[in-house]
């Protein structure tokens, strides 16, 4: 039994380690609003805990060497201890690399993630044979060496808050290490109905299910995820969900946004940006290269409003910034190749001398990106199927504008903007298309009305008091 | 208003027309248990039609003729009239080819069954785009063309059984113009969840649901079919069927199939297979080559089965019979070059000088399926989502010795065969595997006592009696 009466676990932490140009380690503080939102909470908790994966070798090192000098807390390795936002400790476990590549990998990304946003191609994918037996040996071990180290570091009645996906095992192997802790679960992507969740192989859909069910607090970003939940639990294991099962839809901290998004690095790329586009109207976007974002769809919607609209010609640009991600995986690799070939065949349609249509960018440019958010006229975000989409609600706070937003209602943000948004069916194309001209055409009045109202819905729930209201509710459910 | 009493509305008649060596047409009895099914009640019903349409410009040349003539019925046709096989007359609607083909190839065949057998791969398709709409605009057409000849050929108050997934908007279409009919409506195919069926576009969706809910009967092979098609209605059109909505398990004519299954070709077809696979224990499979039947994870099931299991090898043979279907569509093509090309990687593996562990014959060969039939000891079907399945209750009643089935928990025909079959998760190979193992290793006893209540079960609820079963749930209905 530890100390921590408040622990976090996720997979990636609030520290990262890099190298240098010198072939030393650096340690860098995580960004995004979630760590600094559970950061509050964590500092106001004396001997919290974060525990994380070490997520390459250089993290595993140091999560090793930590370990060998008798201590598992990063705070006592000299280097890291300075980085250490808050007044909480970091855990970082050394899980070997072939382990952590079949949980994160083979299991988290390759087969949850493809389940949880039904993306799969049935005819040919999921394919549960023996190679993947092995990488599912590798999440439940995953699972257990965070289960292990919750259960050595919390407190006698110790709050416990896990996140998502990856760690859908480990509350109920918690459970059964340490009776006496209150454990939370959030999973921040979408759930399944149990019509698709059922293509699991049987022990493995039972054990997940059920892995999560051992949470006192089941937490999702919108009713419609957690009633699928509860559907998979009742039509998978006869059983219903108690009273924790929660809806918190998370949004944005804009102050922290904002500060950020006024930096000088930001204000250059908005500067490049304007000589660009000029005085045109701009629908932005911004993404991670991820399938589930449905970019080709954006733009062959894109592509039939210009086809269909020709009174858009030349007056805007349709700004797409995306960041890589999951380039090991090579659905992914083709699917960007997909986006660029037809970025190439609609500036080949349209473009002329003096008007470029479509700004594409695939590159890592966090300034960049907030510079897109801050000079869309039209926001655009159109994922097949997202749990929450925080990028709308940062594209609302940073629009310098009155925005009008094309959202699809299969984004969890959906839920929280409602009708102020434009909503679209993300398969249907032609919808989308005639969503966009709806935005770009829609009066000044009405805009600025609309904005209004997104401006509040944006910021309704940031980290901060999102998670401190889950531990508000895991408390009042243990009493 | 017409004549007809009963009227069957399918897609696919009761009679083709093929080209023969001199050039001429020739009129051909379709085959099938469900033509012969439907006969017995359309006979009994003086005045009876079954209306369809022209498939292809031969046959679209034969029903133009026919409506020049002043009449749209095929028994005035000299030709057609001797290949009649019941007392009842055809009408063929000549339905223009474009037509046609958004309606067969684009919307029903492309999309809804797609949507029903949840196939898509959806960071990639469906698109729902202006290309889309002009093939959904032909489906209308070619619904609102069958609902016009039914309205034309029914008498007061008549019968109009309506068949399948081409014909969704019909049964309102129908109403619409004649409120005396009584419609019921049978759907082959599986349903989809909410979830799923709301990738659809909007107006789409609910003309779908809404043109079925207006049949006063609505027949589904599952109640896991029909439940989801409640969930529908209730989800995207905020309604619940009424008590129309009903469970007819469709089963197979012992009779009929056993008398085509000893003609002379099967006969022929079943020496030329014994030679092969001597008194080797086989595996037999029959399929169209369609993404749904799952052949490919089939085929790794049977690889992971002679991996773990080398007491097998030299004494199974797999016999795999698939027939070309839907080769217009570039996916079916890549589909079936992938199967054939994890044959080879299988032969390649395992095959010795004296033993061929694999056979796979993609051919339109109906005498040699039966032939595989026959010989099969162990039957497997493994389809990632299918309606009921008929072939797998046709293996059991032609298969010469006590059958030991592997079938596909998703396919309706598990909820006809229960545990009295090996069930399993078509996506989970290492599970197939296993239960071909327990399949083959199954003892003579347990095998001959479940394949005798298999044998009942198979022929449980054969054509004619779910027809006509149909027709009294109608009346009944209606009174």
């Amino acid at each position: 039994m530890g100390s921590a009466p408040l622990i976090v676990a996720s997979n990636r932490g609030p520290l990262s380690i890099v190298a240098v140009d010198d072939g030393d380690d650096e340690v860098r503080r995580g960004g995004g609003g979630l760590v600094s939102g559970m950061q509050a909470a964590l500092s106001a908790a004396p001997d919290a805990v974060w525990i994380c994966a070490a997520l390459n070798d250089r993290e595993r090192g140091l999560a090793r060497r930590a370990t060998a000098d008798g201590s598992a807390r990063l705070s006592e390795v000299p280097a890291v201890a300075d980085a250490l936002a808050g007044d909480f400790d970091v855990r970082m476990l050394p899980i070997d690399a072939l382990t952590f590549r079949q949980a994160y990998n083979g299991i988290a990304n390759s087969t949850l993630w493809f389940v949880l946003h039904m993306l799969y191609e049935p005819a040919r994918t999921p394919v549960f044979d023996q190679t993947w037996r092995r990488q599912w040996a590798g999440y439940v071990r995953y699972n257990r060496a965070f289960a292990e180290a919750i259960a050595a570091e919390a407190a006698h009645g110790a709050t416990v808050m896990v996140q998502d996906y990856h760690l859908l095992l480990a509350p109920r192997m918690l459970r059964e290490l340490r009776s006496d802790v209150h454990i939370g679960h959030f999973t921040h992507t979408p759930w399944a109905p149990p019509e698709y969740f059922r293509m699991l192989p049987d022990d493995v859909a039972h054990d997940l299910l059920d892995g999560l069910l051992a949470a006192h607090l089941v937490g999702f970003h919108t009713a419609r995820w957690a009633r699928l939940f509860a559907d998979c639990c009742a039509d998978l294991l006869g059983e219903r969900p108690g009273p924790g099962l929660s809806v918190f839809p998370l949004s944005t901290d804009a102050d922290e946004l904002r500060e950020r998004a006024f930096e000088r690095d930001v204000n250059r790329a908005l500067r490049g940006l304007r000589d660009t586009v000029g005085e045109r109207t701009v629908i932005g976007r911004v993404d991670r290269t991820e399938l589930s974002k449905n970019v080709l769809r954006g733009l062959l919607a894109y592509r039939e409003l210009l086809r269909t609209r020709p009174e858009w010609h030349g007056r805007v640009v349709h700004v797409v910034y995306n960041y890589p991600s999951r380039e090991d995986l090579p659905e992914y690799r083709e699917y960007t190749a997909a986006v660029e070939r037809l970025a190439r065949e609609i500036d080949d349609e349209f473009s002329t001398d003096d008007w470029t249509p479509l700004v594409l960018e695939i590159a890592d440019d966090y300034p960049g990106s907030l510079a897109v958010m801050r000079r869309s006229d039209v926001i655009f975000v159109n994922p097949v199927r997202d749990g929450m989409n925080l990028v709308v609600l940062e594209g609302i706070v940073l629009a310098e504008g009155d925005p009008a937003v094309v959202l699809s209602r299969e984004a969890g943000a959906a839920d929280t903007l409602g009708d102020d948004a434009v909503l679209v069916n993300p398969f249907d194309v032609s919808q989308t298309a005639a969503a966009l001209h709806e935005a770009l055409a829609m009066d000044d009045d009405e805009r600025a009305a609309r904005a209004a109202r997104l401006r509040k819905k944006a910021v309704a729930l940031p980290p901060a008091p999102w998670f401190q209201a889950q531990l508000d509710a895991l408390a009042q459910l243990s009493r």
